[in-house]
């Protein structure tokens, strides 16, 4: 079927249905759209299906810039190859991908070295067009343009996405699987496994217990931590956690008045090892400094805290705990060497996804899976593009 | 004439001169003090010769808590065991030692631990007292009790130190050379060694260079860093830099209306892999982690800020830079087994101590050697207690 449409459709626009997101806070729309072709490094794909990440509301939401509408939003996703654009040997029509809003160009000083996974070619940006060329490859059907998310667009049954965020899989794992790789679960067990490299036997705890810190939980039993200390507002989110490893709970709001830091310390002798911060507030980032271990301690940040917010920290501790402080985008993880090594830990039952899947949804019903989300219900809701 | 004067004197008070530190920021005064038997693991050691730390100037001046008077200041020192007390069996009379405010006491986890140099049986703190008793073995000629500073007190002819805060040394090497590693070209070799770890062809930045910063190029140096920026307000430090591999200059004040963060940016293409702040300046912290490279840079804080300073960083850029930050005491060294290591770098001529020794007094001369530090003069001036 892909190379029947591959043949019918390869050089002209593809005319599909996408979910367009046309105001904010407002729900999305299907409709038809005009899919361009690729151009040069870029590649056309048939999305197979498509999950919801957090940051997708928090666009969706958002009024001012980068906030900007009518836009195709959606960027955890797994899609199968229509066609290509000139300069793409790396992948050919009817490959497997997966689109990540991580570039991995391969030639920079970045993507080269082991010590980084910022590609500085093609750098991370909220940017409403694609990551080349800044211009879209969506129009509506009276000619206007519509704007790209985080260089992937999935929730549309066709996108184009830059060969460098794509990456070639093994068609053998089951997509609603694999797409969890394209961004939150690779976030997370990254920021364990590579970020902060957990040591086995260590202590690990984590703030917020959502996809991102049951993926952090995931990464970190996956490398050998002995204690998974999990914090969160909801103490159901503790039964969920297990699942992911989590051995302990601390309860955000109800610690018997003291600080959440406070508790931790005195549940480990003196702090984790690793604290990771999963919201995206800086009190949070504040506390989880708080509480990793003095001498050796690291605090990681992962959550997308809102635009102008400042982490403020003692200098005295920073001279005097041996601590270190770091952020991460994309868990440290190089999307095209990294996403393989994680899908072979899947199909040799290692890594869990799973019980990541919490929700399916056809296509139509995408605006269930945003309320599912919303509301907590959801850890991830995988929306089927063709079910 | 240690031995005559050990056995002598051990197992009774020393009658000796010190130079007992009053009133804040008052000159020293040279008088006779009495000082006492070393109880159960300490030592009581004959000064050689001491430098002067900046740190002795902050406490020297400092009117509130943790300031305290009467006081024998002093922290970086070499000496030779007069008499041990009990449980001592790592050195005997007539060992040259080098003490060191770091504990080092081998038996908690934290000494027994790679990771860490933060000893957690005897921590560090700015007490007036012996580590482990919380009492002085200094009094005056009327009785009263002199305070103690950084477990060290090497202002006066003899101190008591915890065995925990003494190194056995080589007796080779020359003293006035082998004290500088006991408190500040330990802690900026240290920072750049064993904190920073900095890889060799690397760039690194150095915020102020004073004895501290000039240490830091120098184990830069040594771990084969190819670019070594200093910054400082006073250009003339350029000429010294030099002599410890400092290979380009920025103005702190006068760097062309721009950010020196900016400045470095642009020098460097993106940022120093790693950037040393050794001024104690929540400012300079933060434009020190401004002008890491991202990715991979690293901001290591050695300087003692003043107390209740906070550094304060974007949120976004913790997130989004992959950049770290962290800090250091004692430049991560556990003295026990770095300070030998140290010296003999410096026997094989790879270290450079000499050129840290601008200026030597004798005892009586104590005041002078304050005074060359606070106007700039010294980078380290040793004070001999016999010459
Ligand atoms: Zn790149
Ligand atoms: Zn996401
Ligand atoms: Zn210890
Ligand atoms: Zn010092």
């Amino acid at each position: 079927m892909e190379d029947n449409l591959s043949r019918s459709s390869r050089g002209k626009p593809i005319r599909c249905r996408a979910a367009v997101s046309r105001k904010p806070g407002e729900p999305l729309v299907i409709e038809e759209i005009m899919v361009a072709t690729p151009m040069p490094r870029e590649v056309r794909i048939r999305i197979i299906c498509t999950s919801l990440c957090h940051s997708d509301i928090i666009f969706w939401k958002m009024k001012e810039f980068p906030g900007i509408f009518p836009r195709i939003l959606g960027h955890e996703a797994i899609g199968i190859v229509e066609s290509v654009g000139g300069e793409v040997d790396e992948v050919t029509d009817g490959d497997i991908v997966i689109p990540t809003f991580m570039s991995d160009c391969g030639e920079c000083i970045d993507c080269k070295s082991e010590k980084s996974n910022l590609c500085s070619k093609l750098p991370f940006k909220v940017s409403p067009w694609m990551p080349r060329y800044e211009t879209t490859r969506f129009t509506d059907l009276n000619g206007e343009i519509l704007y790209h998310f985080l260089s992937v667009s999935s929730f549309s049954e066709y996108t184009v996405v830059d060969i460098a965020h794509l990456t070639k899989i093994d068609p053998a794992v089951p997509p609603d699987r694999a797409c969890l790789l394209s961004c939150g679960v690779s976030t997370g067990v990254g920021a364990a496994w590579r970020t902060a490299n957990v040591e086995a036997g260590s202590t690990v705890a984590i703030f917020g217990l959502g996809s991102i810190g049951l993926a952090v939980a995931e990464g970190a039993r996956l490398c050998g931590a002995t204690r998974i200390i999990g914090v969160d507002v909801n103490p159901d989110k503790f039964e969920t956690g297990k699942k992911f490893g989590v051995t302990e709970f601390v309860s955000a709001e109800n610690s018997g008045g003291k600080p959440v830091s406070q508790v931790i310390n005195e549940m480990t002798g003196g702090g984790a090892d690793y604290c990771f911060e999963c919201v995206g507030l800086s009190s949070l980032v504040q506390e989880s400094y708080a509480c990793c271990r003095k001498g050796w301690g690291k605090t990681i940040m992962l959550g997308v805290a809102k635009p102008g917010s400042q982490v403020t920290l003692p200098a005295s501790a920073i001279l005097h705990d041996g601590k270190s402080l770091t952020g991460t985008l994309f868990g440290g993880l190089k999307p095209k060497s990294d996403i393989p090594i994680l899908l072979k830990r899947y199909k040799d039952k290692e890594l869990r996804l799973d019980e990541f899947v919490t929700h399916e949804v056809g296509f139509e019903d995408i605006n269930k899976a945003f309320d599912l989300l919303i509301e907590g219900q959801s850890l991830r809701c995988v929306i089927w593009m063709n079910k």
